[in-house]
């Protein structure tokens, strides 16, 4: 049985470079962190094992980043600058943005997985860059009122419920493969699954839109 | 900082009737590992952790259950019927399952827990008790069939994805309890975030009902 921190083992490719590019270093650093944290959460990644796998050595990683924790941190706000780039160029349209989201979730098992590690890791209390992620929410939750202000969303609910559904909605396949298996009878990463789940939240997403937040009721009988 | 490990770690009530009451010492053993297995996954598990916390010898636990993968599966078994005999008192109206299913994960973090770990220790195969668990689901989705025929849930949709869909929207704020508290300010555990939450699943239940399945457009200009 190959475990997936195994199949995620593979090393980095050899570059001689990092003193002349160290752009491209850290961009190696985070790279490698990403993966270690996805297969083992904060508590069990290990910075050599980071460090061996960006190919540099475990000094020159503590002089990029500093500690584990701000390497941690260092990945989190990579990650969502560059989940945010992507969601910039769509369409507000949720029949657009849940599809994307799902199938994003789909091609992103690490960033699932870091989460998840950080659900079970936690104590309840707070988690690393919690008031930075804290005022990113926030954002978003503007950005969604002021797509209800302009009649793109449905104004029916809060805001902070139709986010939290959203983001159920398209993370919750990734998070539980073996659920998703289930029900579906198909692999999370088999593509007919992907592409039929897909065309399901397009539709689905008529629930989101300012036209269909109330149940029509039609008595034909009167 | 307290770990959910630690915080879980409360030793069993002693209890001498062991041998006279079989029954309450299965029903000890399967709580001692639920909450074991919730701590640390599977593979993490310690079958002397779980027999000390049910205040019982090893040996005995053995004879009870066999290994550490059929207690396993008899705590999966125990959690599904009780979950399935709790379904069956519900009517069939989403709008009155959504909200209940929500609040039944906020209350039964163990259970979804066990999940989130199996889905990171998984490696994509078969999971334990893989086929009845497909069986379970199968049924499932055939009740959800029987309530799309009687006209009591959406037709234009298929079963499956309409039951992913609703697994997401009731399960995932327990499984990110972090995520939940940036988009939502509140605690997973704050009763005013788990009322107002349960009632907005109560109104968006709509885009589960017959009624509501497609957008529906009224050109007034017309």
């Amino acid at each position: 049985m190959v475990t997936y921190d195994e199949r995620m083992a593979r090393p980095a490719k050899t570059d001689s470079g990092a003193k002349r590019n160290p752009g491209r270093t850290r961009e190696r650093i985070l790279s490698a962190a990403l993966k270690e944290f996805a297969a083992k959460g904060f508590a069990g990644a290990r910075v050599d094992v980071i460090a061996r796998r960006a190919n540099i050595n475990k000094r020159m990683l503590y002089h990029y980043f500093g500690d584990k924790e701000k390497l941690f941190r260092s990945v989190l706000r990579q990650k969502v600058a560059e989940r945010r780039a992507w969601g910039a160029n769509l369409s507000s349209d949720p029949a657009e943005r849940l599809p994307f989201w799902f199938k994003t979730a789909c091609e992103d098992a690490d960033w699932t997985r870091l989460l998840e590690w950080e659900a079970l890791q936690g104590d309840g209390q707070k988690v690393i860059d919690e008031d930075e992620r804290r005022a990113q929410a926030a954002d978003w939750l503007e950005r969604l009122r002021q797509r209800q202000a302009r009649g793109e969303l449905t104004a029916d609910y809060d805001a902070r419920h139709l986010a939290l559904a959203m983001q159920s909605l398209t993370m919750y396949p990734m998070a539980f493969p073996q659920l998703t298996r289930f029900i579906m009878g198909r692999t999370i990463n088999d593509p007919k699954f992907q592409r039929a789940h897909a065309a399901f939240l397009k539709k689905f997403a008529a629930a989101f839109s300012p036209m269909n937040a109330r149940p029509v009721k039609i008595n034909f009988a009167k």
